[in-house]
């Protein structure tokens, strides 16, 4: 809100004629850029502490190299997700410095100047059918500037795998991202053992009752443990920007 | 079907007329009591291996008793479910020989004859607040002839208090069933931790997204172990039934 | 894990027979306290970092009664949620030195010996029917050990409201709990606007199309910003504990 | 009506015979020309203030191409919806004055004599992926002869990139769409900020717990804002013409 | 948007101090009262064109009423929906001013200055039952300043009562409100008879496959005659709304 | 539609200005009694072939009341279904010649001139729990005119009683109506072994998974028996409208 | 039930041993064909008064071809629904014989024998997209032995068309198919104008809020007037097979 | 526990330092192999009495393949479901010992040292569509241990071939599954015929109101016949495994 008050001062000064400032008003500390489809949200970071990250499965190859190139000019990391292999072809042909992963479909580009990574958030998945969505975690977490550890396949069903694996990172982590498909037991077993935030992740794996991830969501958000925070299915990404915004506060927490 | 066989040989010996067989048949084996809004069918235990159960929920006191007393005048157990505090007053006003259990709303009289119970069938509660759902698995078991362990209260939220209290009796028990509300995740660990069928019920116990039970349905139709069957939503009774014809099996199983 | 390490020095240097180690090694750490229908849960604090929490919807007066002295004797926080009125009664009756909040419906019992509130979280909320909500999560937040700033009515359909009210203390809060019935905007405007976790909590405000709540919980799942956390409707109590965890870190953050 | 009055009147003074006035009677006003597969309602433009479109979707390109020469020979505006590229291709290929939009699958053609577009309608759309539903309302408003402005990408998110954008728009519009998915959080703002009509077209953008729109949906008719009017999934057509109809009214209000 | 103009040119006169002017920024134009548990928006009429409306059922009577004296102090017509009878009783004695509709449970106060009603709004319903909902909406619409008539019990089973009774008033009306439950059919078939926008409300009158409105609503976003805005179940008041801006628009539509 | 053709005649002759006719016309065939609240479709026996009945849940005493004795003084059958004990009370307090079934809820009065009760529809319930409907149902088709006979509780889970009661009926119907709750697999049955139409009933006997009997409702829709019409869960009334219209019908069919 | 008659006489006669009898009795009357995949119910037609029909949809064209083969040879009508454009390539191939209506995707041999089409049915749809599933309910309603008369695009949007089309036929039918998709109101306002029963059939057409015929389903279960009964969605086989039931009775209906 | 016990005497012996017993401990009795993206669980066959089952729907062929070998190398049953046409291809091109069954896309190889069966399972199927849920089920079953007796297409709208195969293999049977799509009514007839344990597999053949499955899964749910237990749909996995435990208990039971 520092620039409102900049803004008014300018004002009292008379250095801005109130209907200038009226036209500067609604576009302050809140700039963004026209792109026409895409009014690209350029002073997110710094509001935010996220840059703005473009979501690819309903735009266009040449809608996502179109703001990919103004977020990389504006000297912005750059980060799509859900950006499928032909949209990918298209893109990094035209910028091979954009690294694409297959895995979970995303577009990455680190600026240089981009600050070493933080803190720890583990990411955990039930089951080995689940790396699409740790994958979109933990290198979403990794662009932001977190550390990651990830933790694979330690789903309920052999629950000793989890105690082995867990045991250590569960002591160092800040948070804990875990996903799920299925029944989505495994956040509540978790957040039962440790006294970090919980991130829990449904995802679309199952068949039949399943119903593409609701049974999932549905044992997370009814979780008999508390400290669960619930993102969307299948949303890495979500619980990415979550996780980074308590691994690495804007305030100093003491 | 020696029945069938029996009336056909009668008919082949001619101490039965054609016209008399037809009206057997179809009552036959399979007899039951007309009691104009019920047919009480008598020879479910012989059929099924398990006394026929009086639903109650929906049933004025009056017709449960008279349905129990004809039950009670054929010698078998006298079994009604969900039968509501006033209701049995009613009831055992006029049968003081009828014993109510008012946490799970059961109305019971063993017959005499009835033989010692056998096996065991281990009876688990994720919470204190699924114990009339336990309670009715429980003591159907108990009125069929099934040994039972009731362990209370060991959700996945403190998983520790499972493993203590649950390792003696697993090792033990014929079949477990297992009751939970909200995620409904205990099914999954305890499956994965043992080698005896699971039987998972669901309960209504939750708010919000438990959705009056879905959730822990759905999470139990989806647990990520096997070798789990899944009963309606509160159904202890229906647990029972199938625990007790797997603990006490019709057949010699070797 | 210390304690495991002790307990296996103590079976190597011969001061604790084998056999006497497996009955110990099943509650170690992890102690409970068996009360027949309830295993109570005393580590939880220790291990979980808040105390053990009783859910009251669902209990006898009794229970709840039982449960809070054995927590009180233990010198923990009594923090009984979702207890109506009538059972609070019973409960203050017996124990003056109870506090009942009636529109929660919270009985409290602060420990002479607790902490300080530390840090700030913010609970926000859209419309003034949300106030029960906002009152679990504050109380259960205090209690806990987290400062609060309550902000009332600032739903998006006057979001100059949410404007005026808000920038103050978003810039202050570690985190910031928004509670929101029918469409459940207002964690997405709210989230656009700040840089610290939003945890969501839809509430069963409204009728037709919200459907107790569903509205609003798909509204916040679904939500156009990222870094939102959502627990269940009308879960005032897991949203307070997910905040706690973020406000009150475990560890040092830095 | 007054199509009624004349016909009786034609029968009262003897030009018409009874049984050719029952005969015309249930066509009356009310014509429509029998293509077979199809009963073409040509009357629709008068009766209703809008011409009869022609939904592609579940159609053939045979019988769409039939409908459509049928309105052009009725010398009324050819608008047909949801039309495939393909189906496009094979319309268009026969009939080259008529033009195909592909972002919304839209095939036009207006007739020579089509009044200048009048009043203004604002449609916004909360992000990029909306807009084949932005553009099926808009070009519907056109064809129908309203005057319309677009506002992309003013999603909640970033709720300045609204105010900016809108601010000028809102003011001078007879009534606004408002195209959103996923939590479907925007017509709540903006009904909270103008004083004409708002019609709301949730979208089936998104993943997960948006359920192919069902959250946008759910979350606008709960909208906590008053003066919304609500339209199917994605329906872009129903918007035009209700917003059309109040933008330009069948009789005068004052 | 005079207002912040104005206040930039105080700002830029010096006769306003920038630390001032960002204080009375937020509230600006924007102005409303804090109640504590409520901010009551006195600047909706102005805003919106339409008062501030207090919905009732989940607020207090002492909450209400404290609402409503201050809308009454401010001179705006007080109208508040869903009061209970008992809720209304404590509102009534206390002010014998306010005038109780018990039907559809309102409670209301015209200011001496309203404006006489103007336009027309036909509000039909298509059975006994949805009375209630019939006369929220008409109520309203006469609160805010519309002219209303109402048409009962012209459901689809009769069509001819429809035809009888909706000829007069359709062709005079400026808009329609359209109430169903059950299959909510009758909208479609309303909007196929007329030129001007139709509302339609689903009623919760019904059983079984009603589920709640659900099906009225379905029937209704679904409808084949374009043309129609659907609000929440039962929501006469938002009917109510949308229709008085299309019938007293707020700007001139020729 | 002899009457329009009577009526245009009466035009032609002269005897009937065109005024007077549109008047008369909208009403024709079609005649109902406003009674402000209700507009009582009195011709529905001539048109339908089945008296216009009273849905009596959501009307007050009065409204029942008022109809009734306007059905009344038409001589046409007085039939109100789901009317409450309490409503009951009132209305044959005034009306004792109005008799009341306590069981389905409904109040009848038969006219001296009805018929003998003609065919025979056999009406079959799966539980005792169905009772209800199944009266409702049987007494239904007694008002209309069709002979009943009732078959009561022979669900699936004991077949032998659905053979043995069934055999016989089902060799004489004209329809069968089959009601059943939980899963609603009697029709099925039923109709793979009889070669009359089946009309299924679903009802909200059940708990947990029957969900008010969707469970019912969707086992019949699905039903791998053809053959099968299915009405609202619990309309017993419904079913005997169509059972009625097949089994008298109104054209003769050879 | 007279073949079971006859096999007891034989047995009585001796003529048949009761170890022979017990095999014979559980097929009898009862006859099927084993064909390993299926068992093929040649009794169906004596039994039910229609024809076995082949699902086509999920069975493979070898399979469809082995049973029609079977159906033909044993000199009964052979009539497979819901087979694609490409098994039905397979099947006509080896058996030119066999007709393949492409529409409905039904593959038809009517045996040289077949009865002369008797009585009515009206087979309704609402709009031109519905036509596979008219021409699957009158297609196999012909095969059957019903006449049928077709009525396309009906819809309740321009209900002078139903008047005008329907008044003919509606006058003469036995029974009326009525399909329609979206809103699927046309049975409720087909039902308002006739005595005959009406059987309708919700169609999957539409899209958003149809959810896949959903929305026209619950219509139907809920729809105002009565005689109506519902058929599973696009059912159309499910219709025709219930409407002939209607049309062509087992019994003399008098 | 014995393993842990042992641990422990070793510990106690000095033989295992403290700090290495911690490291195996969690790893104990509990053995997995580490493969990267799966953990895989080689003690499960121990543990639970079934082998590692590996579910291939969601996992690469290259995963499936690396994950098989493993299995195999440690002397286990390779048993992988859910394997596609193209998946299979590369598997077993890789290794010619593994055996494909297309029809449930399963991969098997049993060891030379399995043993003989044992048992009997009979597996019921409604219907020849849901052979391959019936396969799957059957090859488990084999695969574990059990002997199989397979029952095709004996669903209730002909149960005459019910009664005709099932008599036999029901009375000799120690389980049995029963597989249905549509309806899902099989099960509650079969387990009302016989008394050993039913599991009910819930289909997703069928369409429109089958749901995918879940008219199948809720009419077995809320079957009213007891002794069933429900897996999830389209899970004849889930029910070999339930079914092998039952017909081949871990204990011996008397």
């Amino acid at each position: 809100m520092d620039r409102l008050k900049n803004l008014l001062e300018e004002v009292a000064s008379g250095s801005l004629a109130p209907v200038d400032a009226m036209e500067r008003f609604y576009g302050m500390g809140l700039s963004f850029e026209e792109l026409g489809h895409t009014k690209l949200d350029l002073s997110r970071c710094s509001r935010r502490g996220v840059p703005e990250v473009v979501y690819g499965a309903t735009k266009t190859a040449e809608q996502i190299l179109e703001i990919a190139i103004h977020l990389d000019n504006a000297h912005q990391t750059v980060l799509c997700t859900r950006v499928s292999e032909d949209k990918a072809q298209v893109i990094c042909a035209a910028r091979p410095d954009f690294v694409y992963h297959s895995v979970p479909g995303i577009i990455l580009k680190r600026q240089p100047e981009s600050p070493a990574p933080r803190g720890l958030v583990a990411v955990m998945s039930a089951g080995t059918s689940d790396l699409p969505v740790l994958e979109e975690a933990a290198i979403c977490l990794e662009a932001m500037g977190s550390k990651v550890e990830r933790v694979h396949d330690v789903g309920v069903a052999g629950i000793h795998r989890l105690f082995s694996a867990a045991e250590n990172v569960l002591r160092r982590a800040n948070v804990v991202i875990v996903i799920a498909g299925m029944e989505g037991a495994l956040p509540s077993v978790v957040a039962g053992l440790t006294d970090v935030p919980v991130i829990a992740v449904p995802t679309s794996i199952g068949y039949g009752a399943s119903f593409g991830g609701i049974s999932a969501l549905l044992g997370m958000l009814t979780a008999c443990s508390g400290g669960i925070g619930v993102v969307n299915i299948d949303n890495g990404f979500g619980a990415a920007m979550l996780a980074h915004l308590i691994n690495c506060p804007a305030h100093h927490i003491d």
